[in-house]
């Protein structure tokens, strides 16, 4: 067995009965499964159920409240900062993420930073959650230190994610959800679960010098941000990363860079902390708060079409439009079912045991 | 001569005497020519005078209105809708960036879609005005499409570079201002006037094979979105590039991928405009719309100077913190003057002419 199918209902059940095990509201857990599980739907396989244990390792070491008190701290009509209350982040951003559309709907466009958060699940999820409103969704999140600036030996950024989810009319949303890195941490893990070599450009030694080998970070490598060197524009790729650092923490009162606490639960989180918890930041821009939705829509369909229809290079019968891949998955995988890379599969089974939860049969 | 040396005042006056050529009242002349030099200020030569012909060109050709009626034709308390009515971009943004900055002022933050605009010079002039105001500034543009996405042969979109800028205390400012390509044309033009070579993955070939050739555009290339290939993240460099269209074209009524009007003169515009003119987008975020000012920019500092302590790779004495090599050639150029290359410097002396102006002598 490399893999095994699972029907969607049945992993969703699993889930929920998982967060409920670590005192989540009934509420609280369908939330919590829905945003964990539309990564395993989407195709982005790390970021689903093969975390699940993670987070309940964290909830052990008293590092995830799963009965938070979020609340609003500060806010002007557009913006708000929210205190996650050491949340998990699957419940505390849509909670976000409805304050940004609420202002939006006051005001055309609502802004909300976050703190005292933990992990979000896919930045795709949050951004969405705006389509429903006619409005545009944005969402980005810092993350556990792995990542070396250009020039840097130093891990000093989360490989950091930006979506941007845009409504169309006939058309399917565009929706941008991607690492500010050349390759996010999932790739790796996958070339770790299969044993392959990394491309060159996605990953560097401690000392700084190009590898190919995808277990680097525990010998204290690092990911590279996007652009691969500094003649291919990594440097742009570092100022991505820092600005939703800087958005997701220092704008919200989190921990930013080499302070950000560690998703594992093994490692201790940094001893002077400069904020609380990790941070996102999430935005909502009501369409119509700059032209009729319907006219917005139709120049989107437009845009899209005219991108779908563009000259192919030889050997590609059609671009990448964005939101195309995981919405693929995700019709595939609610009809033929979601697939767990085997050891995923023994993670939750042992997970199944340790908290008196019967697996999947 | 390969490059001579002026000084700032004298091609300042230089440019304010072809901007009162071409009938710009006094203090738009004034405007346009800090907005133009402060990318030859900065360092950035490919958007400063070496395109003042090119927007002269623009306005013989009536394609440049150096008298509009800027307008607001569209407003919430946190966003608007300018019609630049086809000034020159280099005053419609600043105009632009006012209001978000106004509305910012009222509501926390303000968020402005433009159309019907021009080239617009360097992007971080116009974020950077927030700056003075404690507020984060961002500013991105779409330009001439010649930038082939991921699996295509087709120039579909612009460089379209983003800026954020943000506030520090003692620290300069965070300043990231870039082209969402592997490289910038700019780049490609110090290249085609030194005969060199470019590195792999800036470029490809009508065909979509890699190319060195600097010159290789002219014969139907294209620029690569940051990233360079598929395998190293240019499907993200697309998203960032798409990201910029939209918000900068689709929202205001500008035209978008492949329908922006060509910078150059002597290419005319589409016949089947989606929009009008080029389009740009701005946004202004009050610091104290999310936390006290004096805090945060504590905090920016305190983000600033981590990162420039980092370890470095051997040989590398620093990282570049996103604003400072702008910034150390503004006070360079400022005491040492603004080196111009020969043929800019031909080309302005044969502008000079047309007019009926004086060089500088």
């Amino acid at each position: 067995m490399i893999e095994s199918v699972f029907t969607y209902s049945s992993l969703k059940q699993f889930a929920f009965d998982v967060f409920k095990k670590i005192n989540c509201t009934d509420a609280d857990a369908q939330l919590a499964t829905n945003v964990l599980l539309s990564a395993d739907l989407r195709g982005i396989d790390s970021h689903g159920l093969a975390r699940l244990s993670g987070y309940v390792r964290l909830w052990e070491a008293k590092r995830v409240n799963s009965q938070p008190k979020i609340k609003t701290v500060h806010e002007t009509p557009s913006t708000a900062v929210v205190d996650g209350d050491q949340g998990l982040g699957l419940l505390v951003a849509p909670h976000a993420m409805n304050i940004a559309i609420a202002k939006a709907k006051q005001v055309g466009t609502g802004w909300v930073a976050v703190k005292n958060s933990n992990h979000f699940g896919i930045a795709g999820y949050h951004s969405m959650m705006a389509l429903e409103h006619d409005m545009i969704g944005i969402s980005m999140t810092n993350a556990s230190p792995l990542v070396a600036p250009t020039f840097s030996i130093e891990r000093l950024l989360g490989t950091n994610p930006i979506c941007v989810a845009i409504p169309a009319d006939k058309q399917p949303p565009f929706v941008a959800d991607f690492a500010t890195t050349t390759a996010a941490n999932g790739k790796l893990e996958i070339l770790q679960r299969k044993n392959k070599e990394a491309p060159q450009g996605w990953i560097q030694t401690k000392e700084g010098k190009p590898s190919t080998n995808p277990n680097e970070l525990k010998d204290g490598g690092a990911l590279i941000p996007l652009g691969s060197d500094f003649e291919h524009g990594s440097h742009k790729g570092f100022c991505l990363g820092a600005w939703v650092d800087i958005f997701s923490a220092v704008l919200s009162g989190a921990n930013y860079g080499p302070w950000v606490p560690p998703f594992v639960s093994f490692l201790a989180p940094t001893a002077d902390p400069v904020g609380e918890g990790i941070g996102h930041f999430f935005g909502a821009m009501r369409v119509d708060a700059f032209r009729p939705a319907s006219e917005f829509k139709q120049h989107m369909d437009n845009w899209i079409s005219r991108f779908r229809e563009a000259k192919t290079l030889e050997g590609y019968d059609r671009l990448i439009i964005p939101g195309d891949p995981e919405r693929e998955a995700e019709s595939k995988r609610l009809k033929e079912g979601i697939p767990l890379n085997e050891k995923v599969v023994k993670d939750l089974q042992q997970l199944a045991q340790k908290l008196n939860l019967a697996w999947i049969n």
